[in-house]
């Protein structure tokens, strides 16, 4: 092999490593909803790393073996309801990433003159920062911390988003 | 070219081709909507392989070429609906894949007191399912199944949140 | 360096490029809206290219550096805006791209039964045309065209959708 055949190689795996990171984070991130709306535990913990959990302002540190068997969370899905991500800011640094979105929790809504089933409406809208880590099974999240943009909460989430950008300006 | 540059390479490439497949199903899935939204019957037929059609448990299989013209389709159109994907979780299997996600359909709502415009509702909820092929021309849908989360159908839409999750298990 | 190790980096190296591109321009996108709403100029600032602005067919052409401090925006923030775009299709030249997808923005609505805060509705629906060029810092905004789907500006949001479907036929 010669050096430059070497170079080039180490370039190509260290920028392809990168992009396929980011698509497993995005794949990861899209698994989130219908293993929450689905209430299905076995799933949901597939998604976390050891000791994983959710944060929020409001509620603290709830570990993630606890969200799906919560009294509301069963409300929500007997309901139908959605936790929809919108597409990413994702930043790697080696074996750990940080994912910030916007995120919807659709609940039933009224009925439209289109179909003649209900519609749907934004119950929670939030700011997500998602800490993730490599794992041997892939990449897994760790911290989900949640801020809703509503009332109190409302300059917090945009302080989550001012470090979302800085993270991007590090980009 | 040494075994070592061989392997490589064959690594590299088989990586890369899942990386590019998964981007390409992102950016076709991404038309689905403005081909949709201007009822653009050839940019629409243009996403799809031969044979292709929606599926869904209230109306069965509707092949493709006949969407654009449904009345109910012309009506959504000309009030300027929308039909918007999430992210998707997408399981690429050689020339076959599937990939899952929410999907809402906008209709016009009521003037907030920022915009001199309407905003707009979600008339629709759903889970989909798309089964995509890949064809000589690249990506294409092959089937299409939507299940609402309204009424009867939520719990066949977890359902399908259900198999969602067992598809990123196997990932 | 055999011919074939040759051919076979070459190819490697352009389709990873384009695959970095595609992802490059996903994560400038999904830094668009956390910027905007919480007004943070120099944030936004980073987003652009030289000479980068707005572009509607209501207000014409607006240099980003003013949109920040304009009032209504600000109005929005204070409230607890969110300006969420859908996933997108992007199409890159070389040094240039343009990444098409739907845009909502996102006010306070009505609090539901399900939670303490309350939640959101679209106050603004819109179909999106992102011109982007390479920069040697990265991908940036050079014009961002957005045309509400609402009254009368729905045929021209149609007629941008039908303009991102032939971008998708030659793609």
């Amino acid at each position: 092999m010669t050096d430059d055949t070497q170079a080039r190689l180490d370039r190509l795996e260290a920028q392809l490593q990168r992009a396929t990171d980011e698509l497993d984070i995005i794949k990861l991130l899209a698994r989130y909803g219908p293993a929450a709306d689905s209430a299905d535990q076995p799933a949901y913990s597939r998604l976390w790393a050891d000791g994983g959990g959710l944060n929020s302002p409001v509620h603290g540190l709830i570990p993630q073996e606890r969200v799906m068997s919560d009294e509301l969370h069963l409300k929500l899905c007997e309901d139908g309801a959605a936790h929809v991500p919108s597409i990413p800011f994702i930043r790697i640094d080696g074996d750990t990433a940080v994912a910030y979105h916007y995120h919807r929790v659709y609940v039933p809504g009224p009925e439209t003159k289109y179909f003649s089933t209900k519609g749907a409406v934004v119950a929670r809208l939030a700011y997500i920062r998602n800490d993730l880590v490599r794992t041997p099974a892939g990449w897994r999240l760790q911290r989900r911390t949640s801020i809703a943009l509503a009332g109190d909460q409302t300059k917090d989430a945009q302080q989550l988003m001012v470090e979302a950008s800085e993270a991007g300006a590090r980009d």
